[in-house]
């Protein structure tokens, strides 16, 4: 579907140059991929929102789209349902051009009050692009919750912006452990809870100042290619942000798009159970062939073998057209992210995987 | 269509309350205005794409959407489809969520080397709140513009934002001047060029390191929900906004869609033709009854009575469900901006203005 931005060759060559250092400020979007029958598992698409319905629901909305017409700056429909669906005020609810601007925009706020932002160990790629991008001083959080699954926020305050479900190793932290980064008036934490759909999360009740949830529409609701993110948070950071945010930042079509999806939070809570017994299934096959698992809380796995290294799993499902994602860093790189597919790619999968373990 | 944000009393009563300096760092998009037959021409929206037409052409591509997928990241194919028209590298073309998100990139990038940013006396008013937003010093070209329509660049350096054609009056600058704003290296010119297309523009060729053309598809190709801009730039800008931007930043169906615009230039050249013809026809109507008017290359004209105050018009229009412009400031507080309508609202306008005008 997509033109080839840079061939698979390129993108190997492009890893190895850049090695830990660069890729934590150079944000690999997985390569796209087109021309061939590719099985996608590496950019944690929702692969259970059937294109056809997509398809079939644009052409219905089409007569509204006012395409010509400039969109409402300020997404009042779409604040409005998503705040009744919070059972908040529009006053709580911002929306952007996909979460990546909500981020961005919320760090170009902050950055007036604080000069370090602190992360997990491992944690969504954009964090460092936008830590440079504001001139932050980016530090981790203690704790290596990428072994221990915990932050160790005792002594340690501030700002923070934290993935959970984490997008890499899709684990969901315990939230009495994550709501304490906001403990005082000198802590901020950003929830980025993309997947927290998937994982039954629940927003932070009341709303208080030094927090703000980030979603988005583009897992749970399918619509990835919209760009539609919102957060959830205290009206006068709410306010900050419609007065700094470009003006017309959210497209007609997408405000329009993620409003029916809305509507149809029934359809698409059934295409997430499907998709949570298939990750169920993905994580029984990758155990059976001998993977080690990290606890699963979104539309995705990551997974460790034993014997075959990352680059060897990723390099050699490649060959059966099926693409998973790697992520460079001692932690991560021999691990590979596989995004949960319907059954049929299941399948595919696991007879790929089968050829590949067996090839040695 | 849209959603009403603030009633026409609150809008009233807040310009009446920011003035002028205030007016400097918000920036006002024009009241939405819904539950009325209005005639809208206060958005330079573009009124000759036949909404039909639009829903026929979304109808069409819906099935080519891929909305549950991310959009191509570096829209490679709209990049290059761009290129060909202006016969240019792909390198030399940046793609962003509207000019608005091109512009704020661009001013984000040239901080780092630049302090002090120069605007026309009367120019769109975002370049306020960007200017605000990267914390420029910001500083009028020499030249009082609005009533000569010539820069005074003789003694003039240092980094510019140029609406030619102007948003507010209309105005195209003798091309010469504008582009002595680059004459040496310490000068950068970003001509924004959003009616470019309207006024028989050219980029300046070849392209240069220290001028930005900054183009838009909501326009002439009357893509303003879409929200597509684009800059022509020498490619060491160009792979720096790519590296800074945010990752997904143009939605799917704005990138197919602008591609599909793109095929269609003939039939928009078209519906640009009608606009010119009834643009001749409004300045007519106005010159008749005894508005001066200042010379027009976009899709609109900014015109003021020698009787009636800009609040007078704009207010009396209103009754007569039609919308204009007016802008704060003492240049402009006594004009209106009137976007072109096709033939039934001229008639529409005309009639209305007469009622105005006589009412005296």
């Amino acid at each position: 579907m997509c033109s080839t931005q840079e061939t698979l060759d390129q993108r190997s060559e492009r890893r190895i140059s850049v090695g830990i250092e660069a890729t934590a400020v150079k944000y690999d979007a997985g390569v796209q991929l087109s021309g061939k029958d590719w099985l996608c598992l590496h950019r944690n698409e929702n692969l259970f929102v059937d294109p056809n319905w997509a398809i079939e629901l644009t052409k219905n909305m089409a007569h509204r789209f006012s395409i010509s017409l400039y969109p409402d700056p300020e997404c009042g429909e779409l604040r409005a349902a998503i705040a009744e669906l919070y059972g908040v005020s529009s006053e709580n609810v911002f929306v952007g051009n996909g979460s990546d601007e909500v981020l961005s925009d919320l760090l170009a706020l902050l950055r007036d009050s604080y000069e370090r932002i602190a992360t997990q160990d491992v944690c969504f790629n954009v964090y460092y692009l936008l830590a440079r991008r504001f001139n932050y001083h980016h530090v981790k959080i203690p704790g290596n919750t990428f072994l221990t699954g915990q932050l160790a926020v005792e002594d340690w305050d501030g700002l923070s912006i934290v993935d959970s479900p984490n997008s890499v190793t899709g684990v969901q932290l315990n939230h009495e452990n994550l709501l304490a980064l906001k403990k005082n008036d000198h802590s901020f934490l950003i929830w980025d809870n993309a997947y927290g759909e998937f994982a039954g999360d629940v927003p932070p009740s009341p709303i208080e100042k030094n927090v703000v949830l980030v979603r988005s529409f583009s897992k749970f609701y399918g619509l990835a290619g919209l760009r539609i993110g919102y957060c959830i948070a205290h009206s006068s950071i709410i306010k900050e942000l419609l007065e700094r945010k470009d003006i017309f930042n959210v497209n007609a079509v997408a405000q329009l798009m993620a409003l029916e999806a809305l509507q149809r939070r029934e359809e698409l809570m059934g295409f997430s159970s499907q998709m949570i017994e298939c990750r169920n299934s993905l994580v029984n096959q990758l155990q059976n062939f001998g993977f080690q698992v990290h606890k699963p809380s979104g539309n995705f796995v990551l997974t460790k073998h034993p014997t075959f290294s990352g680059q060897e799993i990723e390099s050699a499902l490649l060959k059966y057209n099926v693409a998973v994602r790697r992520f460079p860093g001692k932690l991560t790189e021999n691990h590979v992210r596989i995004t949960v597919p319907p059954v049929a790619g299941l399948s595919r999968l696991a007879h790929a995987l089968e050829e590949v373990l067996n090839s040695e």
